[in-house]
This record gives C-alpha cells, sequence and structure tokens, in this order.
C-alpha cells in the first residue's frame, strides 16, 4: 500500500525521523547520565514506546489511565499517572496493579493524600511540585510538602515536577535557566522529605524543552518528556526541534480551487483547532501545508481557516500550487498530541510512499 | 448507574434538553412548510438521528463517510455528503449505494463534476453554490454554474448552499439577512440551470443560525441543520440557542484547588481547544463551568486554561466554589462539534443525575 491509497484525511508518521528523534533526546539525556521515561501521551503508541524505550530502563509516563490500562496490558508495568489522582480513579489503579502493573500516581493535595494512604490497595505516590509554572504542584519549600509526605507515609515514593512554563520560553539560554528551576525545585522537595525521614527513591523531571536544554541534572532520577519523538511547529518556534524533524503529518486531500487558495480535508477535528504558534514567532495558522512526500515545497503555504472537515489553505504568492481536486497534501501540526489524538492509527512510513506499517492508538479515557 | 458512578472526563447528554432543542427547530420549520435534512456531524449517534428524525422525511446529511456507511449500515439511506468529494471517494460511494445507500455528493469543480459523470456507478450530484460565505461552491450567477452542470449532465439532481457567515452575524434581523442571501442564491442557482435544462429536485440550504430565522423559504426544498440539537456557548452567545438549553456537556473531576481556582481532569482533548467566543460578546475561554447538576450555580467560573488533560478553572470571585479533590463539574462547550468528537460516547441522563443510556458516536474518517 502506498500513500495514494490511503482516505483522507489521515495521520502518516515517518518511522526514520521518529528515530532520528529518538536519537537526539537519548543523545541529550546520555550527557547527564539520567534515564528517561518517556511520555507515551504525545504517540499512544506500543509500537512508538518500543522504539522510545530502547536503551532506557523501561518505565513510562501516562496522562490517561487508558493509556495505563493499554500499555500495561502490553507489558510495559512501571508507569507514572502524571495527572493529580482523584479518590475515584484509586479503584482503577488498584485493579491494573493487582494485575502486574506499577503504577505510581501524583497528588498536591493534603485529602487526597489521606484517601490514598487509606486505600486498601494503596499505590506508590509522588508529591507534584510546582517548579514555577504554576498548574499544579506544592512549592518545594511550602510547609505543605512535610504535611503531605506525612500524610501519605509509607506510599511516598518521591516527587515529580514538570516545567510546563518552558513551552513560555525562547533560546537556549532561557530553556536552560528553566531546567535548573525545575531541577533544584524537584531536588529541594525530595531533600527536605529526606529530611523529615522519608526513603525519597524518584526524583522525576522534565519537558521537552528543559531536557534538551538541561546544563545539570545532578539529583535528578529520571526525566520525562514526549512531543520530542514527533516534535511539531510550535516545538520548532522555540528551537527544540529542527522544522524538517516533524515525524508526524496529517494526508489530506484537495477538495476545491480558488485562486490563491486551496480547500482540503483536514479541518479542525483532523488537525485540532490548537492555535499555540499564533504567539509563536511566525503564525502558522492551523498548520503548514507541505507537499505529499512531507517536502516543504509550498514556501508559507498554511491552513489559515479550519472549519470542522474543511480547511482553507491560503497559497504562498512565490510559490504556487497546481494541484487537482483530490490531489494529496501533508499538513505539518502546530501541536502534534492534539492532532494526533483525533486519529486512530498511524499509516507508517519511511522516508518515501510505501506505507511500511499501520500502529493503532489509545485514544479516550 | 449515576453521575457519580462514571469514569471522568466523559460526555453527558441530556436528552430532555435535546428534545427541547429539537421539538423548536421542527416548529421553525413548521412555519415555512419546509422539511429538515439534520446534519449528523455534531450528534454523530444513530439514536439522536432516530430523534432528530421525527417528522421529517427520513434524510440526514454528513460530513464524513464513516458517517454515510454508519447510518447506512442503521437503516439511514437518504444521505447528503455535505463535503466537496474527490475521485478517490467516488469508489467507496458507489459500495455503500451498490449495498443500499443512497448518497448524494457534491462539487464546485470542472474537472471533479467530469470524474462524478463518469464513474461507473455515478452518484446524484449536488452542485455546491457560495451564498457569501466565501468556503467553497460556484457563485450563483457565476458561468461557472452552467458549465459544471453541463458535466454533470444526467448525475445532476440539485444545489446546496451553507450560510456558514451567518456564525459571524449577530442579532435576529441580520441572521434573517443572511438567511435571505442564502434562500435566493441557492433559488437563482437552481432556477438558472432549470433554464438550461436541467431537471433540478434538491435545493438544499442551511446553517442552524439561518434555519431560526429565515422569514422566507421560498423555493428551498429541504433545510440542514446539525448543531441546534445540542447548542454551545457561542451559539448561545449569538443568539440562536439558549444558555440553558445546551444538551451537551463534559463531566469533569476536580484534581487540584488553589486560592481562586480549581484544576480539572477536563483539558484541550475532552474540550477541544476551540476559542470560538473569544470573539463573541463574551469570552467563555475553554468553557463555562457548571455544578454536577448541569445547573449554573458557579457564576462566570470559565476553563481559563487548557492543557492536554488539565483544565485550569477561574473562579467567580462572587460565587465561591468548595469542592474537593475527586468533586464533580460538568463543562458546557464552546463548540460542541469540536468538543463531542473527543469522546467515543454520550452517557444520557434525563434532567437529573440516573444515567438512562449510552449511546455511541462514530468518530474519525
Amino acid at each position: 500500500m502506498k500513500l495514494e491509497d490511503l482516505p483522507t484525511p489521515c495521520l502518516v508518521l515517518d518511522r526514520a525521523i521518529l528515530g532520528r528523534n529518538l536519537r537526539a533526546m537519548a543523545g541529550a539525556l546520555a550527557r547527564h547520565n539520567v534515564p528517561l521515561r518517556p511520555h507515551m501521551k504525545t504517540a499512544k503508541s506500543i509500537d512508538v514506546a518500543r522504539m522510545a524505550l530502547e536503551g532506557q530502563p523501561g518505565g513510562i509516563t501516562v496522562s490517561t489511565l487508558a493509556e495505563a490500562e493499554y500499555f500495561s496490558a502490553h507489558g510495559i508495568v512501571d508507569i507514572l499517572y502524571a495527572v493529580g489522582i482523584t479518590p475515584q480513579k484509586l479503584d482503577q489503579v488498584a485493579k491494573l496493579n493487582a494485575a502486574g502493573a506499577r503504577i505510581m500516581v501524583i497528588t498536591d493535595d493534603l485529602d487526597a493524600a489521606e484517601v490514598i494512604a487509606s486505600h486498601p490497595a494503596a499505590p506508590r505516590a509522588l508529591i507534584e511540585i510546582d517548579c514555577g509554572e504554576e498548574r499544579a504542584g506544592v512549592l518545594p519549600n511550602d510547609d505543605l510538602l512535610l504535611a503531605t509526605g506525612a500524610r501519605l507515609g509509607s506510599c511516598l515514593t518521591g516527587v515529580m515536577t514538570h516545567a510546563g512554563h518552558s513551552y513560555a520560553g525562547r533560546g537556549a539560554q532561557e530553556m536552560a535557566r528553566i531546567a535548573e528551576a525545575e531541577r533544584a525545585g524537584a531536588v529541594l522537595a525530595a531533600e527536605r522529605l529526606r529530611a523529615a525521614g522519608h526513603a525519597i527513591t524518584v526524583v522525576s523531571a522534565g519537558s521537552s524543552p528543559t531536557v534538551r536544554h538541561a546544563d545539570n541534572l545532578s539529583g535528578v532520577t529520571e526525566m520525562r518528556a514526549g512531543v520530542y519523538m514527533f516534535g511539531d511547529l510550535f516545538q520548532a518556534e522555540i528551537e527544540t526541534h529542527a522544522l524538517d524533524s516533524i515525524a508526524v503529518t496529517v494526508l489530506a486531500s484537495v477538495i476545491g480551487r480558488r485562486p490563491g487558495r486551496l480547500l482540503i480535508d483536514a479541518g479542525g477535528l483532523a488537525l485540532s483547532k490548537d492555535r499555540s504558534t499564533e504567539s509563536a514567532p511566525h503564525d502558522y495558522g492551523f498548520g503548514l501545508v507541505l507537499d505529499a512526500q512531507g517536502k516543504r515545497r509550498y514556501g508559507n503555504a498554511i491552513v489559515a481557516r479550519a472549519y470542522q472537515e474543511h480547511g482553507v489553505v491560503t497559497l504562498d504568492p512565490m510559490q504556487p500550487v497546481t494541484l487537482p481536486v483530490g490531489g494529496r497534501v501533508r499538513v505539518a501540526p502546530n501541536h502534534t498530541c492534539m492532532t494526533a489524538a483525533a486519529h486512530d492509527r498511524y499509516y507508517v512510513v519511511e522516508g518515501d510512499d510505501e506505507i511500511v506499517a499501520i500502529w493503532p492508538r489509545v485514544n479516550g479515557w
């Protein structure tokens, strides 16, 4: 089967680019002798997970319990569920752990910590630390940290933090500074908990930009990252990923033509309504339009408007496109995690137009 | 099963509100004695389709061939596939038609018209008319209209148009003016094609706002609309839907608490990244936060930031919320078509917290 045989819109994954991205991340971490716990929220695929775990200890991060169930059923049992746990979800964690998984949960809440510790099948728990993102987490120097640790008691295994504010960072120097805040926050929290008598074995940190740019990771036991596997236009804009190393694109068909623009069958559902490049140096609308081989042959052609199933492509006057209705393009996404989630599978290529595999994704909750 | 037993995030559909919305639309069209061809792109559910077709001729509109396949397999065979057809998709249409469906396709392209007409199992085709949206379609007074009709030959069954620019309209008077442009464009195109000797039996128009506000639909043989079934915050902002008649909400759990805000487990995936209310009179962020019963008890609490699985809710200082981690809220969506598409099923309630049914959705392509 070839690209031209695929129904559109659909998701294309270039395994050659994926492999290159994985090697680049492994190299960045090898400098520090710190292992990677890849975040599977982007790829949601056992086939990608196996590639991402090459040379790593074997643990992963997930963003949903659907991912936890899927990956543990496929034999990956060391799992960090990196979204604050609720009392209701503890039962499902316990069920998966009873079936062989080793899921760790996270919390930043005193009451939730008590519920975790008193669960009949209490899982290992990490305290979530806020290292500057201001989304979730306890501040590392807050009294709440030790109070939460005391409530967790013997469940407490470590701390975790995510410098999501690195997405607002620009340039290697600023990223390195955010990476240091991430490291220092996690390590400070771990040291305070150790001083209070807790055995802290996990000090987990990471985001794709900070893993890439960190100067020093001493005291951290593992790093987490996900979007680096595929990359996207936003990561390219913040200079953590090369524009020509985006591994996932949406294959679309031309469904209409007007002077200066095309209509394609990839709209807000197939691409997502993510507009993260709006505030980046370059605004790619809802995605950058590439040729059917995934090459940037159409200049600055972008999906300027996205309806549910229609994408309006504005063409680059310097690089006109003459495609008939039914002609194919590929769209590089703003935010690959959001775009991929609309699709139930990857059509895998390796640098050309031959489909070498079809890999399913585990979407939903 | 009750709401409190559901895993979060998930999609809740209130069948009582849905029924009310369906009756309101049926009443609006009954004034004109014009039937409805409901657009199933929003609901993507056979159970909702059956309710929406009560008292109507039985035809539907779809936005994907996955919907066409699903609905025809469930016995709804009169289908308008309302996205410009490509040569590659004709084979699948032919296959479904051979199995009993009666799918009509649309085009606004001369070359595509020729491919349709020369297909061994050529389907009935409508010419798409641009009545002002400037997305797709032939202008009704353009020579291209008659040329396209000539190419389609005996496949040509009618014309269709969609005044999607009604979404930029505000107020009943402006909506009525856009509705008249929609009607007049479709009817003019039909009249010109008839004058050229074509038998035009379908003159199809519609969008939720124009169907609701049209003063006159003479010459139109059917109207199409979809989002009216569920409604959303954007439709409420443009005054085609009541804010308390939004039938679909996302049930979410609190996963973190800070002064003035909550963190919930519904983020950009569960809610979508749609920001259509950004330019509406009131900006609801990524959704309006209701209590677990779907009532507006939290004032202007909105999802101000949306990460992949995290939603940051800013609370209304006048209506504080005291919910523990694990507490439940419901989020009314900006754009219900986009939000619903992230979920594979509806948990159906009827005004209270009892789950009376689970209805699957047909997502993807």
